[in-house]
C-alpha cells in the first residue's frame, strides 16, 4: 500500500504517465514506440529499470556520472515483449542518476523517466528511493520557497547566459532583506542541477522550517567558461560573477550587501572558482565552502593566516573517502592546518556524488549568517 | 563564419561541452562513452545528428511527438569509428523535436543534446535552427522577465505540485500590479514546456519590447490530473487551478484581480482546460484561446452569445490544416459562427507542432488587456 506522502512524491517525480489520463481533446500521437514503467521503485527499496528495445542484442545500465550504486555497467535481460529490465538493490534511501547503453552506446537517458540531470554534453536519469521516514531532501509539507531562472547578456562574456535564484519561503510576501549565498556546480554542470538532483531549495525550506538555517537567498549560476586563448578559466569566472550576476541579482533582489551577509560554496569545478574567487574577495565574502575539491593553485602558500582567521566566519571542506579528489581534499585540510588557518574538514564515505554535496550543503548552512 | 548572435544562442543551448573546459579540481569520470557533437547545425540550415553506438544493428532518428521535420523514422548510417549520422535539410527556421531508436527501441533522447522537453512518460531533444535574423520566438538583446517555479501542496489534490510564473522585464524592481495570463501545455506535458520548447518567456519579452504587448504576469500550472473514479478531469482540474493555484497566485504576485485583468489559454488538452473552464467564468475571465483543440463537451449549444459577446474581449482559435484535431477545431468554429459567438479563427499550415502553439501565443498575447 502507498502512504500518502510516498503518492505525493511519485506524482511530483512524474509517475502519471502509468496512471492513464482523459484527454477529450487530444489523442496521444502514434508515433512513438511504448514504453514500459520505468524505474519502478518496489517497497522493499529493490528499483526495476526497464527499456523497450526487441531488436536490440545487447542493452546495460550504467552509474550517472555522480552516482555508484551499480559499481560498473550491468547488462540487462531481454523479455519475450521486448523489453529488458534489471532489478538493483534493495537500495539506500537516496536519489540516484543513471543511464542505458544499448549496442555500446553512449549513456542514453530513460526514456520512460521524466526526471534529469542536464549536462553540458547531455542529460541522464535519477530515480529517488524514499526512506522510512522524511530524508533531508524530502519534500516536505512546509513552507515553500521558490526558485526563479533569469535569462541575461553578461558583458564580461558577450553572451545570452542563465542564473537561478533560490529564494526563501515569505519572500515574496514581505519587505526584510535577505543574506545571500552564491553556490557553483561542477565541470559539465550547468544553473539548473542544484535545484534539480541537488534539492539545494528542498534543503532550505526543511532546515528554515526547522528552525536550523536563516532564511536566505541562494544564488546559482552556470559556471562554465568559454575556452580563452591565454586565458584563466577562474579569473574569467570571477569577472563573471562580480561583474555581471552580482550587481544583477543586487539589483533584482532584496539581498544585504555587506561582507558579513554574503557566502560562497561549488562543488568539484566549482569548488575551486569558490576558494579562488572567496580568496582573493574575503572584502566580499565572510564564508567559503569547498566540496569535493582541493587547493592546488589557489595560492594557499601565501595567505595569512592571522588574516583568515579574523575575516572567515566558517571556512568548509567537505569530501567522500572513494572520491578521486580525495588526495587533493586532504592536501588542502594539510596544508590549512600547517597555515594555523581555522576550517572545518568533513570527511564522508562515498565519492564524487550528489548524495555527498546534498549533505555537505545541509551541514553548511546552517553555519551561515547565524550572528 | 559566427555572428555574434549565433554564438551566444549556441552557449545557451548549451553548446560548451564542446569547446572543452578547463577544470583544474575536476577530472571527467572515466565511465561515459564519447559522446560526438549532436547535432550540429550547418550553416546552410542542414542539420547533422549522431549517435556513438558501435554496437547496435539498426539506429534510426524519430520524429519528436510535437514536431514533423522527418515524415516517419529515417534509418541512420554507421560510420567506421561507431557513430552513427544522418543530415536532414536545408530545414526552416525553427525549433525542433526529435529522438532516437536503437534496435527499435522506444524514442530516447539525444545523449550529447542538453536541450529537452520533459514530458510525463518521459523526454524528448530539441534544437533550433537559426533564421537569416531574429524570429519572434529568438532570444535578443531586450530586457528580460524572469521564470520562477513554484512547489505547492494541493488542498484539491492531496499532491505535491509545480507550477511556473513568467514575470515581465521590471516586474521585481517596480510596485505596479500586472493583468494575468493562465496558460495551459498538453496531454503528457507539464509546467515546464511553455519556457522550454514553448519559449513563451522570450516571445513576451520580444512582444514587450517591441511594445506589442502589454506587460503581463503569465501562469503555467501542472494540469495532468489524477484519474478518480467516476471524475470529469476537466472539472477537477477546475477546481485546481481556482482552488489552490489562483489563490497562490494571488498571494505571491502583484496581479489584478478584476476580470478584465484575466486571461485564459491552452493548447490540446490544455485547450479543452481553458476552454472549459473560461466558458463557466465569465466573472473570472475576459479573454479565452483554443490552441489545437475543439469543443466537444463544452457545452457551446447552451451558450447565450449576446452575453458571451458582450462578456469576451477576445475568444480565439488557432489550428494547423494537418492537425489530428483540424476537423473538431472547425466544428467549433461553424458552431460559434452559426450561434452569432465572435471569435477569431486562425488556420495555419502544419500539424500538431510547437511551431504552432509558439505562433498562436505570438498573435494572442497581443490581443490581451489592450484596454
Amino acid at each position: 500500500m502507498m502512504s500518502t506522502r510516498w503518492t505525493a512524491l511519485l506524482i511530483l517525480a512524474g509517475g502519471l504517465g502509468a496512471f492513464g489520463q482523459t484527454q477529450p481533446q487530444a489523442p496521444k500521437p502514434p508515433a512513438q514506440a511504448p514504453s514500459p514503467v520505468s524505474p519502478e521503485v518496489h517497497p522493499d527499496r529493490r528499483v526495476t529499470f526497464r527499456l523497450h528495445a526487441p531488436g536490440a542484442t545487447k542493452v546495460a545500465i550504467l552509474d550517472g556520472n555522480l552516482s555508484e550504486f551499480l559499481s560498473g555497467p550491468k547488462e540487462m535481460t531481454k523479455g519475450a515483449d521486448g523489453v529488458w529490465s534489471i532489478t538493483i538493490g534493495p537500495m539506500e534511501p537516496g536519489i540516484y542518476d543513471y543511464g542505458f547503453s544499448i549496442g555500446d552506446s553512449s549513456r542514453m537517458p530513460d526514456p520512460a523517466n521524466r526526471n534529469l540531470i542536464r549536462r553540458t554534453w547531455g542529460p541522464t536519469s535519477y530515480v529517488e528511493v524514499p526512506g522510512d521516514g522524511p530524508q533531508f531532501h524530502t519534500i516536505r509539507d512546509v513552507p515553500h520557497g521558490a526558485v526563479t531562472t533569469h535569462t541575461y547578456h553578461s558583458k564580461t562574456l558577450n553572451l545570452v547566459r542563465q542564473f537561478r535564484v533560490y529564494t526563501p519561503p515569505g519572500y515574496q510576501q514581505g519587505n526584510a532583506t535577505y543574506p545571500v549565498l552564491y553556490l557553483f556546480h561542477g565541470g559539465g554542470g550547468d544553473e539548473t542541477q542544484w535545484t534539480t538532483v541537488g534539492r539545494a531549495d528542498i534543503i532550505l525550506d526543511n532546515l528554515i522550517a526547522d528552525g536550523k538555517a536563516k532564511p536566505m537567498v541562494i544564488v546559482m549560476p552556470y559556471g562554465q567558461m568559454p575556452a580563452r586563448q591565454g586565458g584563466n578559466a577562474n579569473d574569467d569566472y570571477e569577472n563573471e560573477l562580480l561583474g555581471d550576476v552580482r550587481p544583477l541579482v543586487e539589483r533584482l533582489y532584496r539581498v544585504k550587501t555587506d561582507r558579513a551577509n554574503r557566502a560562497i560554496a561549488g562543488l568539484s569545478m566549482g569548488s575551486g572558482q569558490s576558494l579562488h574567487i572567496g580568496l582573493r574577495h574575503l572584502d566580499l565574502f565572510s564564508y567559503i565552502a569547498v566540496f569535493s575539491g582541493g587547493g592546488r593553485n589557489a595560492g594557499i602558500e601565501k595567505l595569512n593566516a592571522a588574516e583568515l582567521n579574523k575575516q572567515l566566519k566558517a571556512f568548509y571542506i567537505g569530501c567522500g573517502k572513494s572520491d578521486f579528489v580525495f588526495e587533493s581534499a586532504n592536501a588542502l585540510d594539510k596544508q590549512l592546518t600547517e597555515k594555523g588557518i581555522k576550517h572545518l574538514y568533513t570527511v564522508t564515505g562515498g565519492g564524487h556524488t550528489w548524495a555527498n554535496w546534498r549533505y555537505y550543503l545541509n551541514q553548511y548552512a546552517p553555519m551561515l549568517f547565524q550572528n
